[in-house]
């Protein structure tokens, strides 16, 4: 019989963990492995809540595995490293985003591309290398692997800046692969919320300007005024779209609900392209006429490896980048799951580790 | 009242055209312009015949305007220059292909991209700068701007060579635009006909590994023994498809039925990239997924400017590419569209216009 949670591993280990598709949280004991020699130990002090973990509580992409501890956008403080580790040392802050393994041998790994490594190690809910269950963030300490361990700037705050690891390289990853990043050029963000509100931030600092496209008026304000978009488009008015057609040199999609795609292609000029970054469930309609006329692209782009995630925090710290957030005790979990389910975040609820998860 | 086509240029031209949505063909007196001063005129010698006239004579895409003269695969022997022509002398051999004008000042035109400008002029059945319809190299002579026209190498047979005009550019550009023309790099074509039978050849002078992705299995010795492909899959053969699966660095998508993209995306390495040059009428399903997991692209291509069209009949001359032509007379255009509805043509008729076009 399989070794429970709580004494596979020697480490004593403590957080919140959803045990079915309910996707309810409810405070959870499990283990984690000694530090060896190449890995980093660090207490968690925050930890962000993405919206891949809403999906994945309720196991709504299908291989989800409980218990989960989610949490994907995790900083800390290093409390032992083993004994080869050259990285970090003790007391030092770090981060851990989405991976926490791959093969380090395929071309995706040679090339820093670990995030596109078949043989990825998902931070939670997936089998690890010995074949227990990897436990994310929600949680009181963490062990990784050096490699995938980020160094987190002295001046970048750690509870604000937690987001970044996820939702910050999601979006910085396509707008640099995809040359969305030259001063001057015409940058869409489509979605507000928790990628996309980082988009616009990464995008004005790269000097381009940015159109905001919502199904909803009301965000106009806030993307002008707050986040410093340069215009707005309401996505349901055709006048607008009609107006704004060939304009961008590219767009970052964010959005996760199935919605139409012509209209965006629309907005971009010849060789512009779209980039997913949120996946709808239902596949998406794609005329190939647009695409043809215009040599367009759509294309797709999953977080980013390790080194362009060290990039990206570096680059946040020097050019004042931080997410919004809303900092909340581990106790809020369950309510702020049902917040995000309908949106009601601006824009990224941030859990405060340290001062609120206790063990009993 | 606007003039007929007859009386509205002063030169007499002849040709066969379609009067209404049948799409059936017959002897057809209209006029040209006469020579302008940056202007060639051509005899015509030969002109392939597109499956995009077979969807124009129809009025499949929405645009057709009557009487239609299809053609722009077109190839001749000049017989007149204006005073300004630097280009090309009488007696030289010429091309055009799909265009005819461009606005020549926007940044796709300054960009040698005049098959993105907005202002382009189709070379048939398209309103011309004043205002008369566009008829194409079902005729016996041509009149064109002299950017337009391209100077035909030496040595590359008139006949055969026609239908690089349009199937040549339209599968070339792709292939170098997309980086899809490096040697060792695994390179797929779906669809054998006329357009993926010309990418066949071009991708193998590349020097790229070549497989041929089509639903029958019939057309695998072809593939291989005479196209020279190095690999082929039935698109149907779900084993056949998993064993290739991730191993191809991009797909020149040449199909125009609709058809599923989703096994052509698995076929893709990371960051592969699928190029759709066949327009199907239906939208394609697209899931977001598959792009984002593996950083994919779905691209679009059409023809390409007059410099690259330029630079790929060199280039054809300089390789011996020649896509495989079935020579018919004017005569038998019907039967031939009849045919090429049933794609029972390997691959590409071309009408012998010289030897067969005759005026009564």
């Amino acid at each position: 019989m399989a070794k429970s949670p709580e004494t596979e591993h020697p480490l004593k280990a403590f957080g919140w963990a959803a045990r079915d598709t309910s996707g309810t949280f409810s405070p959870f004991k499990f283990s984690r492995r000694e530090t060896g020699e190449y890995d980093v130990q660090f207490k968690v002090l925050y930890c962000g809540v993405c919206h891949s973990d809403l999906h994945m509580v309720k196991n709504e992409w299908g291989f989800t595995q409980y218990p989960i501890v989610p949490g994907h956008e995790i900083v800390g403080v290093v409390t032992e490293v083993g004994s080869k580790v050259k990285k970090v040392k003790v007391g030092d802050k770090v981060g851990v985003g989405c991976l926490v393994g791959s093969c380090r041998k395929c071309d995706q790994c040679a090339n820093d591309l670990e995030n596109y490594c078949p043989k990825q190690i998902l931070t939670y809910s997936f089998p690890d290398v010995d074949g227990t269950l990897t436990y994310g963030g929600y949680s009181d300490l963490m062990v990784a692997t050096e490699h995938f361990i980020i160094r987190w700037p002295e001046n970048l705050p750690l509870d604000a800046g937690a987001p970044l690891l996820c939702a910050g390289i999601t979006t910085y990853s396509p707008l640099r692969h995809f040359g969305l990043d030259k001063p001057g050029l015409n940058v869409g963000v489509v979605g507000l919320g928790g990628l996309g509100h980082v988009a616009v931030k990464f995008a004005k600092a790269f000097g381009t300007k940015v159109t905001v496209i919502s199904t909803s008026l009301s965000k106009k304000e806030e993307a002008i005024s707050k986040l410093g978009a340069d215009h707005f488009l309401v996505s349901r008015d055709p006048e607008q779209m009609q107006t704004a057609a060939g304009t961008l040199d590219g767009i970052i999609d964010t959005v996760s609900a199935t919605h139409p795609i012509v209209p965006l292609l629309s907005l971009l000029k010849p060789h512009g392209k779209l980039v997913l970054v949120g996946a709808p469930e239902k596949p998406l309609e794609l005329p190939a006429f647009p695409l043809i006329q215009g040599r367009k692209i759509v294309a797709g782009s999953a977080i980013g490896g390790i080194k362009e995630t060290q990039e990206m925090v570096d680059f946040a710290a020097k050019h004042n980048i931080l997410p919004d957030i809303e900092l909340i005790p581990i106790d809020y979990i369950n309510t702020a799951m049902e917040r995000l389910l309908k949106a009601d975040v601006k824009y990224r609820f941030v859990i405060d580790i340290a001062n609120s998860l206790k063990s009993e």
